[in-house]
């Protein structure tokens, strides 16, 4: 049997354990992780496109788990009252191939997304950082925002989006969560005094959320838009004056927003630095730009985290996914028993 | 919510349409989907290594539905009483990239392997074929037996296995089938005029199942076992004197039989026999051999059979893996209500 979360375990044990300390417990899974990058296999997501979006799989192991997740980007399918990002996640253990657990993961993704970005601002963003500017306020928006609440004590949001009904929504769920909100024009009174700027639009097109004015020295840029090939967020200027920090260089290169830079624009492995190998931030006025696009690492500590949780609340079901006949080489028995294996279990 | 079916589901179709007609169409939804072939994304599996075996993704598409398959192979599971094979596999909606049907996909694997053998035999196999000798009696015999029952008239079976004991299950699931089965010494007199060998061992190396002078003019070959990169089953010298066939060229070359030849040994792609692009068998003395090592096209396939008759059988659970916010922009809104949505829920 397969232990399996589905979406109403989740918001069961999201309740139980409450959403800003489930946040800080996913920031400690990444940073583990992220500590010992070495020990996973790291392959690029294999992607399948299609008119309408990409669909792909997403898979990473080290020596005794296995991970992949399943994960659509379609950014049309808002239009039809539709998520643009669906996700599906497994474990097995890789001693025998045998699945051990199977989750769903829209709702993972959005959090470990969210503490991804937390984890690598405690690195990056200037130590007294209070104020964070998001720009695109759909649904990985309100995540962010209490993950840099819970991880750095962030507490005052500048925030704009396009569409006045994203900004009510980000209102009202962030109304019970004591930060200070501040609603803005556009983009760039949104930025003006932030010390963090997350950008998070949906945007499928080489945008220019921020341009190369708006960005003060000392500034750390939370970049978690632009994630595939053909759709970037920050203008090119901002990346040359930046301290660029990725998650895998040749994954980010096709799908960040250095995309728009040179095979051989500098970098650093994040991994480098939350393991102590690198510096983060290294002077008071620098820029620093987390190019973030997701990696498989990140989906094997979320439901290696979900995994535990579930055990831990007891909030799960177990899936007969497995068959297990007495003679693992009678599987045929198993499913057209012959009539004196059907006279004895009767 | 998405369509699921797991091994208790599969055991009451199987019981409900019986294993012979689910066998011949199966080997109609195979036949369908190979024949439009070019339709399809073909890519290789994306294959994660370790010390105890291998796990492996096998995605493809077509215009409408994606299907992915995760499958191991540990053969020195066996040891621990675990199958040396396990599989879980999904569909999706191209155009939304929803997931629509989940599936144990051990059985399925089973089930489709022995039909895309028997479709492939049906183009191959001397017409007047009547005997098949079986060499490796493990967990995917009888189903290669049943499969050739069905759909080539197969009624004599020449067994081996280095094991008696699994001699002795294949004979008692067999037992109610009305096939004529012979137990053999060895390969040797196994292969003593039959029309179709079919080998399918588990051994992990290059071991040589069949030598060149077991088979004799007009023979077909339907080679199973022989499928990761050193692992086969047929003497090299065979190959020279056979026309083969096999599924996509690129995984076959690294996986199949021919792993043994060079790069440019010619193959068939058993699809263009299929369609009727290509002849099959040209000749009564022709050795003919399809190199199996499977294709995520038959997992498409096999799915979309399953997907089919758990909707007719109505066999089948639903499992809430797919959020539904009522704005899909608020997807924090479903795990962390605002006091106000709280209340209005309660």
């Amino acid at each position: 049997m397969v232990q399996f979360v589905g979406v109403s375990e989740i918001r069961r044990i999201v309740d139980k354990v409450g959403i800003e300390a489930l946040l800080l417990r996913m920031v400690d899974y990444l940073e583990a992780d992220f500590r010992r990058w070495p020990e996973f296999e790291t392959t690029p997501r294999l992607a399948s496109h299609s008119a309408g979006g990409v669909i792909e799989l997403m898979p990473t192991q080290d020596d005794a788990l296995y991970s992949f997740k399943y994960v659509n980007g379609h950014p049309y399918n808002y239009e039809q009252g539709l998520q643009t990002v669906v996700a599906i996640g497994m474990m097995a253990d890789v001693a025998t191939g045998y699945p051990v657990f199977l989750s769903e993961m829209t709702i993972l993704t959005a959090l470990r997304t969210a503490a991804m970005s937390a984890l690598a601002a405690r690195h990056l963003a200037p130590p007294e950082a209070r104020t964070m500017a998001i720009i695109g306020l759909g649904a990985q928006s309100e995540f962010q925002a209490m993950a840099f609440r819970a991880a750095l004590g962030i507490d005052t949001l500048r925030i704009y989006d396009v569409d006045p009904s994203a900004t009510a929504k980000f209102r009202r769920n962030m109304a019970s969560s004591g930060m200070t909100i501040v609603a803005c024009e556009d983009s760039g009174s949104a930025v003006m005094g932030a010390d963090i700027i997350t950008t998070v639009t949906a945007d499928k097109a080489h945008a220019t959320i921020l341009s190369d004015n708006m960005v003060g020295g000392g500034v750390h840029l939370n970049a978690i838009g632009g994630d595939c090939p053909g759709k970037t967020e920050l203008q090119r200027a901002i990346l040359e004056r930046a301290t660029v920090f990725v998650e895998l260089p040749e994954q980010t290169r096709i799908e960040g927003e250095i995309q728009q830079m040179p095979a051989d624009f500098p970098v650093t492995e994040l991994w480098r630095v939350i393991s102590g190998e690198c510096p983060g931030r290294k002077r008071r006025d620098e820029i620093t730009l987390f190019d973030s696009v997701g990696f498989a690492i990140e989906d094997f500590a979320a439901l290696r985290l979900f995994r535990d949780l579930s055990l831990e609340t007891g909030d799960y079901r177990t899936l007969d996914l497995l068959t297990a006949p007495t003679d693992p080489r009678d599987l045929f028995g198993l499913i057209a028993p012959s009539p004196m294996q059907a006279a004895q279990a009767a």
